[in-house]
């Protein structure tokens, strides 16, 4: 076969191949990023490279503009090679900024814990613990045998009844007390009421065990990793999930696995998530063998997948999953790479549509002990919410899609360098704006969306339907049939390319603030209450750390309550899973929780068609629920075209 | 190559192999069974062909006496043909009689329960049990997961308070559920204070469960596959354990492992109770994977080669097992092959040196439970003996030797079809004497050889040294430098060949029992006790069902004690093992007994060696200890030439 050089810019690398090999298949050999959620399907045109010389064989795509196309955009994976080419990456398809998110999000966790309105202190005990044990030699008066020798030692230290012990590790036990000494470390894992020996190590190891959260969402895929010890968050590291392809919303992948089978989709996410602890053991002091213990947070249908358990159930009435408490399992079972004999916890459930997630939303809110009534809501692919206190807890589920995360919408991106998180004003016609790591722009996170659309409405560019007009302002401009608003021209972001949100972008963004408004008000309906009763409002989401509550207000994504209610409380699913990890009495709690909170099937209730269509606009067609939004209309004088009465109904 | 023709008589199978292929080798080819206990490695020498015509080479071997080799006698497996050649099978090396058996041990077994001393009656629970569920389909109303409204419906009938399920049969739940109506039947097992959902099948098969109820001992591997439902015994079967060739006793057998590794050990066990299991699913309407349980009885040391634990540590002081109570493990993870998620439990040993064997013993013969003084002896290849009562129990072990299961004697056999069990007398020079099966004789069992030594000694025929006296009876002939008693002359025997008591027989019977009266004697003395003290002497062990108990006395292998006290209470480790399998309660119950029953070491006892020898005589060098036989003595003027006053000493 030719071979044929193709040269990466700005590096310079080159490498050789054959004739025909796409360009990302190229990059993949040479050992070169380029960003692909999609794995090379053509479907996620996130692999964008520029063709600086030679020729090359490109396949049709919609990710690309006509512009773009010809200043020379491809997409990788859709892009054969043909002759010798020169390349260059854009700043958006490196993999560069991933550190730059690890700080800023470790940060950011470590920022936001203490924020919670009702912090819970639980008891340390991690899910996994070892112990150095120094067992006392035998003798012809004191002849135990090695394993019940051990247990006695054990139980001098812990509470465990009920001890049990694979016979892989009571095969190294003779071995291993012979020849050291009765000296060894053991690992104690909490398995359905039983203390599991998982591991017996030689010598005093007990300073060396670390555990893995995971918030394995449907978008993205989240993990920290977390010294067991010292109760310290150690690093962290995200990627989307790479089930993405197989369908942006759960159903979709739920269809597909009908289909075709589960496999492929378990086998996506635990290959993310073993790149990604892969990744935080290659930078940290710490060996894959002493990752003991991984929590898994995520929606009913992920777990699912994760576990490899057959979804099909949840998506049919009456919507059953195979398991809302899923038992701990040996991680290598599902194919996750760990200690071989570490443990797997999925977050339980509290029912097919509200997830583990959620059971950590709960736990990490604090909502579960609340004493006034509070709500939580977790913005993420889905929207969930939960209204209660610590008598009583509601929650339901909503189709949001996955805007918030930065997928459906043009230059969306996830919240990580170089991201816009902020969006301060459209005063002198200019916006301010800021970004995650303080660089040039490159996208538009979650909070930085509902801070841009709500600052055009603002600014009357566009109107209470979510029309982009015109005529109020001179960035707004037609391509393509579809008007955009040019917020960041191309010569100031990172990628040359003018950051914009299209009619389209905002639309998904009504879509998906309407479903959650509309949630939050029938669950408080259906329990007499109104949006005033609120005492306490959280807001969680991985979509970023900032959130401008007036804005979200001026959305209608958030209700119109006083704003020092409203409290952003982060990513609660992960915050939920460490919890956990660190705490076997928090994940007792969490069986509690799942069991006490009720699901409310938003489905059975009559109107929720017309409460979703009437949050559609902004931020509501029934201004009397925006007090504060109304008033401020009257005086600014925003303008109202585009609102027809008939909408108005 | 060159084909040889090889011819099977007396059935004429014909068979070609190549030049140089041993005989036994061929026979296995051809399907054709030859009794072989070492597998080929001419040790056991109990694959005896007759070469009736044709050319052979033959190693030469010790297990055949010149006589033998002249009249054409071979081993198999010494053997390779290099022309074309005739073969006679005789009976001894035929597979035949193994059904037989079977039924009579089968009903052995059901004859003997009963007759133990003191019945303990177990609320039937066995350790899996099946249960046909119909599960109340889901609703929106009631929407628990697959795993919860399985779990809910299990508690409706059992009392579990700690479920476990793995995710293998977690993974099925759903598809089951929606394929069959919600119509399974689960099996549930107990596992260390949980209840474990082993396997969930569609529709109503709970009347399908077994059990397998396994005696691993170190000469021979009995197996009885039973109904679970109905608690009947369906059927038998038992071979020698193919561990022998790697040592007859268990600490050859522990240095072998600890120099080429326990694995080919382990694999022999396993193979031995694959190849019993095989066998009875094959004659009996049960599958495989009706199987469920099997309960392991065995000494420490079989227990640890069975589950592949290190038995190293059993030998050198201070004496320590892997563990003495092994957990309930899968048992296809120690390669035994019953339903893959079937369970395997072993019976909990007392020590090193008293295992589980003699646990299922205490639990079977009642002693635990017993408000009189009780000993139990179990006569095995180790001499284990338990003295006490309800309220205390000691036991020690003895080194005693294969010689009372058939091996290490001449014409020592298995309690098998055509085996002499019992020997009458040699009142007019002639012996009577009873096979199993009512059949020719093949050779000897234990008892068999118990009652001919014993009436040897009644006869004068050898004095109380043990000594053969030629001048006393025509039948004690010299054959190659060695004296032995013509029991039964060839023409009277199935196999055509005398059948012999030759003097390293008797020595051999003199070394065990004598460790096994001196075991006891010390166990009393120890506790302050004297053999009149025992109210209850209970004799087991798989020798054969028949125990004359005046010769046993007159041997000097069980105590001069009124004969109303003595029992012979069968296969005790097979007897509970399977009262284990049928009952959960025996199974706790079993833990209990291990816990409570002291070990008492024998080497620290200053003068064992003394009473070792002391009782090497018949009865024993004090025939105080035997006042029966000593008026017996007296009035029938028994020969006493050979025993000198020095021995006396």
């Amino acid at each position: 076969m030719e071979k044929i050089k193709v040269t990466f810019h700005p590096t310079g690398e080159m490498v050789e191949v054959e004739r025909g090999t796409t360009l990302l298949e190229t990059a993949k050999d040479a050992g070169i990023f380029i960003a692909s959620i999609c794995g090379g399907d053509g479907i996620c045109g996130k692999c964008r490279l520029i063709i600086k010389d030679g020729e090359v064989e490109a396949s049709p795509t919609t990710h690309l503009s006509r512009e773009e196309i010809q200043a020379g955009y491809v997409l990788a994976c859709q892009t054969k090679v043909v002759g010798d080419v020169e390349v260059l990456i854009p700043p958006e398809s490196r993999g560069e900024g991933a550190q730059i998110l690890v700080d800023a999000d470790a940060q950011r966790f470590r920022a936001l814990y203490p924020s919670t309105a009702e912090p819970a202190f639980f008891h340390r005990d991690p899910l996994t613990q070892k112990l150095y044990l120094e067992l006392p030699p035998p003798s012809l008066q004191d002849n135990l045998g090695c394993q019940e020798r051990l247990f006695r030692e054990i139980r001098r230290h812990v509470d465990a009844p009920v001890m049990q012990m694979g016979l892989k590790v009571l095969r190294t036990l003779p071995g291993l007390h012979r020849d050291r000494a009765w000296k060894v470390t053991v690992t104690l894992g909490r398995r359905g009421g039983t203390v599991e020996v998982i591991q017996v190590e030689p010598g005093d190891r007990a300073s060396r065990n670390f555990g893995v959260a995971v918030d394995v969402g449907t978008s993205t895929v989240v993990v920290h990793l977390v010294n067991l010890v010292t109760s310290e968050t150690i690093d962290a590291e995200a990627c989307y999930n790479s089930q993405i392809p197989f369908g942006e919303e759960v159903t979709r992948r739920i269809i597909h696995a009908e289909r075709e089978g589960s496999k492929v989709l378990r086998e996506a996410v635990t290959s993310d998530i073993n790149n990604l602890i892969s990744t935080l053991i290659s930078r940290n002091p710490v060996e894959l063998n002493e990752v003991t213990t991984l929590v898994a947070a995520g929606n009913t249908t992920m777990l699912h997948f994760l576990l490899g358990l057959d979804p099909s159930l949840i998506r049919k009435s009456p919507y059953i999953p195979a398991a809302t408490v899923p038992p701990p399992v040996r991680a290598a079972e599902v194919g996750i790479k760990i200690n071989p004999r570490g443990l797997l916890y999925s977050m339980p459930s509290i029912g097919s549509w509200v997830g583990g997630d959620i059971t950590a939303g709960i736990l990490a809110s604090g909502l579960y002990q609340a004493e006034r009534l509070t709500m939580l809501i977790d913005i993420g692919t889905n929207g969930e919410i939960v209204l209660g206190n610590r008598e009583w807890m509601l929650a339901c589920a909503t189709s949001a899609g996955p805007a918030f995360e930065g997928s459906g919408v043009r230059c969306g991106m996830k919240a990580t360098s170089g991201a816009i998180e902020r969006v301060e004003s459209f005063a002198d016609g200019e916006i301010t704006y800021r970004t995650i790591g303080d660089v040039k722009p490159k996208g538009l996170c979650g909070s930085g969306l509902i801070d841009g659309i709500a600052s055009l409405f603002q600014a009357g560019i566009i109107d209470r339907s979510g029309n982009l007009l015109p005529s109020r302002s001179a960035y707004v401009r037609e391509r393509e049939g579809q008007l955009e608003f040019v917020l960041v021209p191309g010569e100031r972001t990172e990628t040359g390319r003018d950051i914009v949100v299209t009619q389209p972008d905002i639309e998904n963004v009504l879509r998906a603030k309407a479903a959650i408004y509309a949630g939050a008000k029938i669950l408080l309906e259906s329990t007499h209450h109104r949006f005033e009763d609120i005492e306490q409002l959280f807001i969680a989401g991985g979509f970023g750390n900032y959130l401008d509550r007036e804005k979200a207000i001026l959305l209608g994504l958030v209700p119109d309550i006083p704003l020092e209610r409203i409290r952003f409380v982060g990513n609660t699913s992960l915050i939920g899973a460490k919890t956990t990890l660190l705490s076997s009495e928090a994940y007792e709690r969490c069986f509690e929780i799942a069991k006490s909170t009720t699901y409310y099937d938003l489905i059975t209730y009559p109107n929720y068609y017309e409460e979703f269509m009437s949050a559609k606009f902004l931020p509501h067609t029934d201004l009397d629920l925006f007090p504060t939004v109304a008033r401020w209309l009257n005086k600014d004088q925003i303008v109202t075209e585009g609102l027809t009465l008939k909408e108005r109904d």
